[in-house]
């Protein structure tokens, strides 16, 4: 049986378990990949920092070069942009296949990375890079091959389903239960990546490029955190049988690629809406399949080394048997939207004042800018103190829920609402998703 | 460019939607399998019966042998095992790949199938037979082929998922339901395959062999269907905080693979809970990746087709690029394990008689035979009339739930309940998956 020599770079929480695995399973991997898969070495920037003990130390070197050059398959899980995509370049270059979890580097570089994978005639395989252990990079490049994708709906971090989960079904404020998730260590001590939606843009923009054979960078995707998702919010949506999720969100539409993160209102029979916690879940809508989903557990060390092994498989099998990876497709070449062309059912919560008309009213404005409304709730009254201390004015609220409606249409009907003298002031504006 | 010959027999539900597709998405299908995928023709049976308007019938040709012989990919969508069987044997006598979505068959005829494509050095592809749209073949066969599997569950038949879905949101009886879905067309005439879980006994054993590389034929799988279930069974299984499904389920276990479908008990929060109507749905343990779930369109011609079509691209681009699907693995060899032998959580429903000392009787009896209890709940009293009309026995309901137990341990531990003067009857045994 032929020897595959593999390379791993990196060797932190997902490394350590890639070396674990490899020798652990080697009988099982080695019976699937019609080949031994020996673990020539692993670089690491400081071979006398603490290791899991599953790691054999004597595999540690800081000469990631050398390792490269003797290797049949690269697997990078250092993270970053450099030293990593230099590292892959290299690895291509001497006629190796890479398996890489690295996200920021194939949303910033991809389109170079694939091209050197092609030239090389290697593979490039990243299922690790987007939600962990689920197969969703697999199902976007390969199960769906036969159908065409309308739309891929995702929950693709964990930190933020975790939070939105707590304040859910706790009750509580974003503040409290971000600086509780970070004592516990389920949020970084600069959460920016993931509470503002950075992340699951970079996985977004990965996802849509798959998706639609098209190139979509990590800064076409319209991106919106949940830092300003309040406890409120959280219990408007309860009420009316939803739940607030952060989505990747890309659609086909007539005119090209529509492309956001944000949060959304996902109602409780959607398959999205029972993802709870560190699981992650990609739903996927085409055209002869109708809905898929893919569910499993976006993160941690063990998980996410299952993705890349199955990868690593797959390209070692590719070494012995023939064949390779399905190549980067963007024959499509389909043009990414603008925010204001997006285009969304949305709910929009507008407080008003409690006297006759006033639903003709603000229903007028959302009709003035081509908006449909689909329905709307109004919401028991309050009573306002004046500044005297007395009962002021009754204030009741409406929520309307439109049907389609370009985000611009929706901007232009939200700049109208806050003029009007019957609006006592939005309270809240967010996506919402159908059954 | 090069032309692949594609042959498909069989032109029902799913074969004239393969047709349709082939053709209208014939630009994006040549771009992802790197050639000119041509349909030959269709062998089907009588070809002046009334067809989808999508098929070309110039395209239908009774002489499925002559189609066979001049194809590169095969399609076989004609059900049932002659001819389908030997027509298959015969593309790959003729070196032609097979997509197949004919799970009968495949049950019965699987080791043979794979033996002669594996002789013929071509493919052998069914992502069709298992759960329709759904890529679960591909998730064991590829994505997880860097783990060790521990379980696999699956909602792998609709017309069952619906039957007990209707019972659940309304309260009927079996028998009213399966009437009324005969009438609307969602169950057969014959409706033994599905209610007695036969289909899902064949999926399962495809799932099993898969999962755990051993063959489990379709005969190894314990089966119980859901006729005995009772609207009472439904509203029991609410009230605590369950659904009943009927799952197919494969488990490694130390000393074998156990292979059972049946009514089970599935936790609310459970991912397969949420999985309603048509939906199938399969979860995948396994060591490394924790938990998976692959969710999509059980059956219907655009789903089931997109399936087919998606091996139909995999099987091209090997023809064109070298390289083949995964072969048969059957290294594993483990043996399938009795019913007696099988382990599961049980609950058991006990009528008792309201007198002290009858709970410490009942859970003596559980611990005489080593099956541990988790939990009791009783049930408020009821009276039973006595004969002559006046108010009886008083008599309880004590519902307890194990912790895993061996199959042989249950029924003797059932046995020795009914002998037991203290009780009145069992009146449920239904297995329980745990969160």
């Amino acid at each position: 049986m032929e020897d595959v020599r593999v390379a791993l770079l990196g060797c932190g929480t997902v490394g350590s378990q890639v070396a674990r695995l490899l020798d652990e399973q080697a009988a099982d991997l080695t019976a699937r990949a019609g080949a031994w898969l020996h673990l020539e070495g692993i670089a690491v920037r400081d071979i006398n920092a603490p290791r899991d003990q599953a790691v054999d130390r004597t595999l540690l070197t800081t000469d990631a070069s050398s390792l490269i050059d003797g290797a049949d398959i690269v697997i990078e899980l250092m993270g970053g942009i450099e030293p990593a995509r230099s590292y892959i370049l290299e690895a291509f270059e001497h006629g190796a296949s890479v398996v890489t979890g690295n996200k920021a580097l194939l949303a910033a570089h991809g389109p170079e990375l694939y091209e050197a994978a092609a030239r090389a005639d290697v593979d490039l395989y990243y299922e690790a890079a987007v939600a962990g252990a689920v197969p969703v990079v697999y199902g976007l490049r390969e199960s769906l091959a036969g159908d065409r994708i309308t739309a891929v709906l995702g929950i693709v971090n964990g930190t933020t389903n975790y939070i939105l989960d707590e304040m859910t079904t706790k009750g509580l404020e974003f503040d409290d239960v971000l600086a509780e998730a970070q004592r516990l260590g389920y949020a970084e001590a600069d959460p920016t990546a993931d509470v503002d939606g950075l992340d699951a843009a970079a996985k977004c923009a990965i996802l849509a490029s798959l998706a639609f054979h098209s190139r979509v960078a990590m800064d076409e995707v319209h991106v919106e955190g949940i830092r300003s998702i309040t406890s409120s919010d959280i219990a408007a949506a309860t009420r009316a049988g939803y739940v607030i999720k952060l989505i990747a969100s890309a659609k086909r539409r007539e005119n090209g690629i529509e492309a956001t993160v944000g949060p959304t209102l996902i109602p409780n029979s959607h398959p999205l809406a029972g993802v709870h916690g560190p699981f992650n879940a990609v739903v996927i809508e085409a055209e002869a399949a109708d809905r898929l989903m893919f569910y499993g557990r976006g993160a941690g060390g063990a998980p996410t080394a299952s993705a890349v092994l199955s990868d690593v498989v797959a390209a070692a099998s590719h070494i012995v048997e023939g064949g390779h990876a399905p190549r980067e497709l963007i024959y499509a070449d389909l043009p990414v939207l603008s925010l204001e062309e997006s285009v969304a059912r949305y709910q929009v919560e507008v407080a008003v004042d409690d006297t006759v008309g006033v639903l003709t009213e603000v229903s007028g404005i959302f009709a003035q800018h081509g908006v449909s409304i689909s329905a709307v709730a109004q919401d028991h009254e309050k009573i306002i103190k004046g500044e005297d201390g007395l009962p002021g004015q009754a204030v009741c609220h409406l929520t309307v829920t439109t049907h389609a409606a370009s985000h611009e249409a929706l901007e232009a009907t939200i700049a109208q609402l806050e003029d009007s003298d019957a609006v006592a002031g939005i309270n809240r504006v967010i996506r919402v998703e159908e059954a």
